[in-house]
C-alpha cells in the first residue's frame, strides 16, 4: 500500500525543516557588521576577495566533486547527483544556524552573523554528510537521507566544537572531524541497516559511461584538495605549508595507487575503483597535520602510505567487513575516508610529539597551530607531549562519537514510520520506493511513463489493492 | 535543393561579421592605459588579481554551465555545446565593440579601452543570448542563431544602457537586463517561429546520460551564481551581501524545489527537469536586490518562493503556453529565467521602497547602490518612493524591449533567405538542415558517413534532383 | 607468454622512481623560508592568495582539461583519463626535483625550496608530457608512458633553462617550450613507433557520449587559457595584456574555426574534431607574445589565422603526414599545438622586431619582457633586431631538441624489454597488453570478468602456454 503518508512524507518533512530554518534565520541571523575598512584591513580582506575564491573551490568539491564521484552506479546516477544537491542545501542552512548558536557573537548579543567564513564552514559540514551518504548510497530513501543529515550535522558540529574549542587540537584539514567522523558514522549506521549490498542487488553495477562521470567527481576533488586542507589555516606560512604538503601527498599517493593497484591484479592491470577513490587518500591522510609538517618529503611518504592502505582496503578489507560484520559500504568510503583519516590522526599525534616547538614554527605561527601551547596569548601550559595526548584524545572523541552517533541514527532511520528501501522481489507497492531510480525519472520519458502508471494505479485501486491516488 | 547559397551561407555570414569585428577593434580599441601603480592601487587591484578569478567563475558559467545545461536533448547534445561556444565567442567580440562605442572614453578620445572589466561585461552579454537560445534550441539553424545573437546583443546593450545610465536603477545581479530580457526575447521570437516543440518531433527526448551531462551544467551554474550576482558590486559590504544572500537563496530554493517537485507527482517522486532547472531559480530571483537585502532570512524566503514559482511553471504553465499561445520553450527558460526574473524585479522595487535609507546602508554604500539618491555625489534628488518608481520603470522597459525586440527579430529570422529548420517528414534536401545533429557528426563516424553520402549525392545529382556539389 | 617481468614491470618501474623521488625530496627539498611578512609584502602575496587561484585554474586544465579532451576514443576513455592522472603526478614530482637542482637556491645552499610557484612550474611540465601523450594515445603501455614522461621531462626542463636563462627570450605563454616542444617530441617519437593509427584499429572510433566527455575537456582548457598565458607574467600591465589578448584570440579563433570547418564539408556542416581541437589554437598561437602585443586587434587577427591553420591541418595535412611519413597522430596534436605553436614563435619574432622599445612598454615593463634589452638592470645590450634573432634562435633550439629528443626517446621505448602494444590479431598473450581498455576494467564488471579469466589462465597454464600466474 502506498498511503498518502508515504507519498507526501518527503514534502511534509522538508516543509517542516525549511520553515524552521527560515524562522531561525529571521530571529537570530544578521550580516557581519564589519565596515568596508575592516573588510579590507590587515592585508586579509577575508570576505570578498582572498577567501572567496577558496570558498568557490570548496563549493565545486561539494557539488560537482562528491555529486559525480557517487554517480558511478548505473541505476543511481541521478539519485547520487540529486540527493547530493538536496542534502548539501539542507545541511548548509542547518549548519549555519547550529554554528551560529555556538558562536561567541550569539552568546554576547543574541544574534549571530553570517559571512563568507560561515559559508566555508557550512560547506565543510556538507562534506561530512556526503561522506556518510557514500556508505549508504542506494539503501536509503530521500526522507531517510534528510533525517540522517539532520542527526549527523547536529552531532558533527558538537564534535567539532569539542575538538577545536575545548580540546584545542590541531586538525587543520579536518581529517578527524570530517573524514573519520563521516566514514565511521556511516559504517555504524550501516550496521543497523543490514541491507544487502546494492551492488549485488543489481548485477550490472556500474557501466562504462557512469565510470567516466565518476571520474569527473574524482578529478575535481583531486584538484581542489590543497584548497580545502589550507582554506582555514592561519597564518600565511601555515597555509602555504598546507597547500604544498597536500599537493605533494596527492601526487605521491596517486603514483603509489597505480603501483599497488597493478600488484593486486593477477595480470598487472589497474582497477578503476582504486583510481577513482584511492588516488584521493593522500589528501585525507595529510589533512590533520598539513599545516604543521615541516619537511616536504614527509608529505611524499604520507601520501605513499595512504595509497597503499587505501588500495589494500578496497582489495582485501571491504570484503571481510561485508562477510564478517554485514557492513556494506557502497562507495568504499572506509578505504577513502576512514582508514586514511585514522592515519592522519596518528600523524598529527606524531607531528605534535616531534615538532611542537617555538623554535621550529616561530612565535607568530605556533599559537595558531597549537593555541594552548605554553607561553602563548591563551596562557596555555602544553608542551609537545601533552599536546600529542590531546591530539590522541581528539581522535578518540571523534571516532567514538561517530560510532555511537551513527548507530543511534541508524536505529532512528529504521523506524517503520519512514519510507524504507526494500529488498527487491517484493510486491509492487513495497518495491516502489526500493527502486530509487524511479525517484528520478528521465526528463521526458516521465511523461509517457506517467500515463502507463496512472492506468496501472487505477486498476490496482479498482481492485482495492491501493488507496486513493492523491 | 541545397544550393551553394544554402551550403556556404554560414561561412559567408560569419566571415562578414568576423572581419567587421577585426576592423572595429583595429580602428577603435586600445588597452587600458592604467599604469602598474593604478592596477594595484586603492586595495582594488581590479585587473589581474582580485577580479580575474571572479571573471573566470563567470567564464565557467557561460561555457560549461550553459553549454552542458542545454545538452540534455539526445539528438542536440553536440549542437547545444557547440552552438553555445559559437554564439558566446561571437557575442563576446560584438558586445565589447558595442559597449566600447557607448563608453565615456570613446566619447572623449575616439578610442575605447579593453580590460578584464570589459571581459566580464562581454561574458554577461553572452548569457543574455544563451538564455534566449534555450527557448529556441533545436529550432534554428546556426546562421539563424548568429543573426539572433547579433540583433539581441544590439538591443540588450541598449536596454542595459538605458537602465543603468539613464534610469539609474539597482539591478545588481542583472536579473532584469539579463534574465527577464533574455527569456521574454526568446519567447517573443518563438511566437513568430511557431515550429512544433522539438520534444514532440523526437519521441525519445532526453536519455539517461544526456541528463547527467545536463546536471554538469546545472551544477556549475549553481556553484558560481554567488559570483555572478556579486562580481560587479561595489563597495565591499554590498558585494559581501550579494554573495551571502545568493548563497542562502540558492540553498532554500533548492530544498523547496525538491519539496514542490515531489508534490507535483502523484507518487511523490522528483522530476529531473525541476532539479536541473528550478534549483537555479533562487539565484535569479535574488539577483536584482542581492546587494541591497539586509536581512539574511529575506534571502531564504525569496529563494523558497522562487522554487515554488519555477516548479509550478514547469508543471502547469508551460503546457498552457504551448496549447493556448503556440509558444514552445525547449528548455523551460520561462520557468528558470522569466518568472523568477520578474519576481526579482518586484523584490527590487519593494527593497527600494522599504530600505533605501542613508542610515541603513551608510554613506559609503547607498550611493553605489542608488547613485541618484538625494545628497550623493551625483546631486540626485530621489527618495525611497521615487527610487522604487524608477525600479518599476526599469522593469517595464526591459520587458517591453524584450517582447518587441524578440518579435521583430523573430520576423527577421523567418525570411526565407536564411537556412531554416523544417518540420520532419519532408524530402531529403529540405530535411537536411532540419536534423541539426547532422551538423555535428561524431568525429570518426563522419569519415565513413561521408563516403556513403557522396555516393548518395552523386546519385541524386545524376538524377537531376540536386545542384552540383561544391 | 606473459612472464612475471611483464606482469610486474609497471610496479617495479614505478616503485623505483617513486622511491627515487622521496629520497630526492628528503635530501634536498625544504619549504620556502619566506616569513609571513615576505609572503604578504610588496603587494604580491605570491603564495597563498594572489597566485594560488591561478595555480588552481592551471590544475583544472591539467587534470580535467587534458584528461577529458583525450577521452573521446570509445575504448580508451578510462585509459586517457587515468594515464593522464598517472603521468601528471609522476611528472609533478620529477619536475620539482629537476628544477630544484637548476635553481640558484640549490646552487648556493645545496637545498632547493618548494612553494606554490614551483607547483605552477610543475603543472606546466605536466602539460608538455600530456601533449605528447595525445600523439601516442592508444599506442603505448603504461610503462612506456612512464619512461616517455621521464625522458621528455628531463629534456624539456633543460630546453626551458636554455631558452629562459641563457638565451633570455620572451615566451610568455610558453608556446615554444610547451606546445611546440611537446607536439614535435611526440611526432618524432611516433616516427619510430610506426604503429598503425589506433583509429583504424577500431572501426567504431569515438561514440556520441565520448565526444561529449571530450567537450568537457575542451571547455575547461578553453576557459582557463587566459590564466595559463598570464600566470607567470610580470609586471601587472604585461599580465593584463596577456589575459585580454588571449581572450580576444580565443574568441576570434573559435568563430573562424566554425567558419573554416563549415567550408571543409561539402554540405557546409561542422566537424566535431575541429570544434574540440581547433577552437583552442588561438590560445596557443597568441602564447609567446601575449604579454607583449600592444594592439587588441592583433590578437583577433592572430586568433583568426590560428583557426584557419589548425582546421586546415586537420582536414588536409594530417592525412598526408600519415600517408607519406607514416606519422600517426592520435589526437591531432600537430594541428592544435604544433602548427599554432610555430605560428606563435614567428609572431614573437615579429613583435620583438617591431615593438621592442622602451618608449612603448615603459621602463618598468620592458626589462621584464626582454631582460637583456639595452639599458636594463642586467646590463644587456640587445636592441629590437638582436632580440628578434634571439627569439628565432629559441624557436630553433626548441624545435630541434624536440625532434632529436623525441626520436631518441622513441628508440628507447622500442626496446623489447618494455611491455609493448602489439597490432591486433596476434595471439592471446601478445595481444593482452595491446588492448589498453583491459587495463582499466569497469569497476564491478571486473569482479565477474576476473573469474572467467582465471579459468582461462589456468587452462592456458595447464597446456603449458603460459607461466605460473603470480
Amino acid at each position: 500500500m502506498t498511503s498518502i503518508l508515504q507519498r507526501r512524507q518527503f514534502a511534509l518533512v522538508t516543509l517542516f525543516f525549511q520553515l524552521l530554518f527560515i524562522v531561525g534565520f529571521a530571529l537570530f541571523a544578521k550580516f557581519d557588521t564589519a565596515t568596508e575598512h575592516d573588510l579590507y584591513a590587515n592585508g586579509k580582506r577575508v570576505f570578498v576577495n582572498t577567501d572567496f575564491p577558496l570558498f568557490q573551490d570548496i563549493h565545486v568539491m561539494v557539488y560537482v566533486g562528491f555529486g559525480f564521484l557517487m554517480a558511478f552506479l548505473k541505476r543511481y546516477g541521478f539519485s547520487a547527483v540529486s540527493v547530493n544537491l538536496l542534502l548539501s542545501t539542507f545541511v548548509t542552512q542547518y549548519a549555519m544556524l547550529l554554528r551560529g548558536f555556538l558562536s561567541p557573537t550569539f552568546h554576547d548579543t543574541g544574534m549571530f552573523s553570517v559571512s563568507v567564513n560561515e559559508m566555508v564552514s557550512a560547506d565543510i559540514s556538507c562534506i561530512v554528510v556526503l561522506i556518510t551518504m557514500g556508505v549508504l548510497l542506494g539503501r536509503l530513501t530521500p526522507v531517510q537521507f534528510l533525517l540522517l543529515a539532520f542527526c549527523e550535522t547536529t552531532i558533527s558540529v558538537m564534535v567539532e566544537h569539542i575538538l577545536f574549542n575545548i580540546l584545542h587540537i590541531n586538525d587543520g584539514g579536518r581529517s578527524l572531524v570530517v573524514h573519520v567522523f563521516g566514514a565511521y558514522f556511516g559504517l555504524a549506521a550501516a550496521v543497523v541497516g543490514q541491507k544487502k549490498n546494492v551492488m549485488e542487488m543489481d548485477a550490472e553495477g556500474s557501466i562504462y559511461h557512469s565510470d567516466l562521470f565518476s571520474m569527473i567527481g574524482t578529478m575535481f576533488l583531486w584538484i581542489f584538495f590543497p584548497t580545502i586542507n589550507a582554506a582555514i589555516q592561519e597564518p600565511a606560512d601555515a597555509r602555504h605549508r598546507a597547500i604544498v604538503n597536500t599537493y605533494l601527498a596527492m601526487a605521491s599517493c596517486t603514483v603509489s595507487t597505480f603501483l599497488v593497484s597493478s600488484l593486486t591484479d593477477h595480470l598487472g592491470r589497474f582497477n578503476m575503483i582504486h583510481i577513482q577513490s584511492s588516488t584521493l587518500a593522500g589528501g585525507v591522510a595529510i589533512g590533520s597535520a598539513a599545516n604543521a609538517m615541516i619537511y616536504p618529503y614527509h608529505a611524499c611518504v604520507v601520501g605513499m602510505v595512504a595509497g597503499v592502505i587505501s588500495v589494500f582496503g578496497h582489495a582485501v578489507l571491504s570484503k571481510r567487513l561485508e562477510k564478517r560484520f554485514n557492513i556494506y559500504d557502497t562507495c568504499g568510503v572506509h578505504n577513502l575516508h576512514g582508514l586514511p583519516g585514522l592515519l592522519s590522526g596518528v600523524i598529527s599525534i606524531l607531528v605534535a610529539l616531534l615538532y611542537a616547538d617555538k623554535e621550529i614554527y616561530g612565535e607568530d605561527t605556533i599559537y595558531h597551530i597549537y593555541p594552548y601551547f605554553a607561553g602563548g596569548p591563551m596562557n596555555g601550559d602544553r608542551d609537545a607531549y601533552s599536546q600529542a595526548m590531546y591530539q590522541l584524545a581528539g581522535m578518540i572523541v571523534a571516532l567514538t562519537a561517530a560510532i555511537v552517533g551513527g548507530f543511534m541514527t541508524g536505529l532512528v532511520l529504521r523506524i517503520r514510520l519512514w519510507n524504507q528501501v526494500e529488498d527487491p522481489g517484493f510486491s509492487y507497492e513495497a518495491n516502489y520506493y526500493a527502486k530509487q531510480e524511479f525517484n528520478f525519472p528521465t526528463k521526458y520519458m516521465s511523461k509517457r511513463r506517467r500515463a502507463v502508471e496512472i492506468d496501472m494505479l487505477n486498476q490496482l485501486e479498482n481492485n482495492g489493492q491501493i488507496d486513493d491516488v492523491y
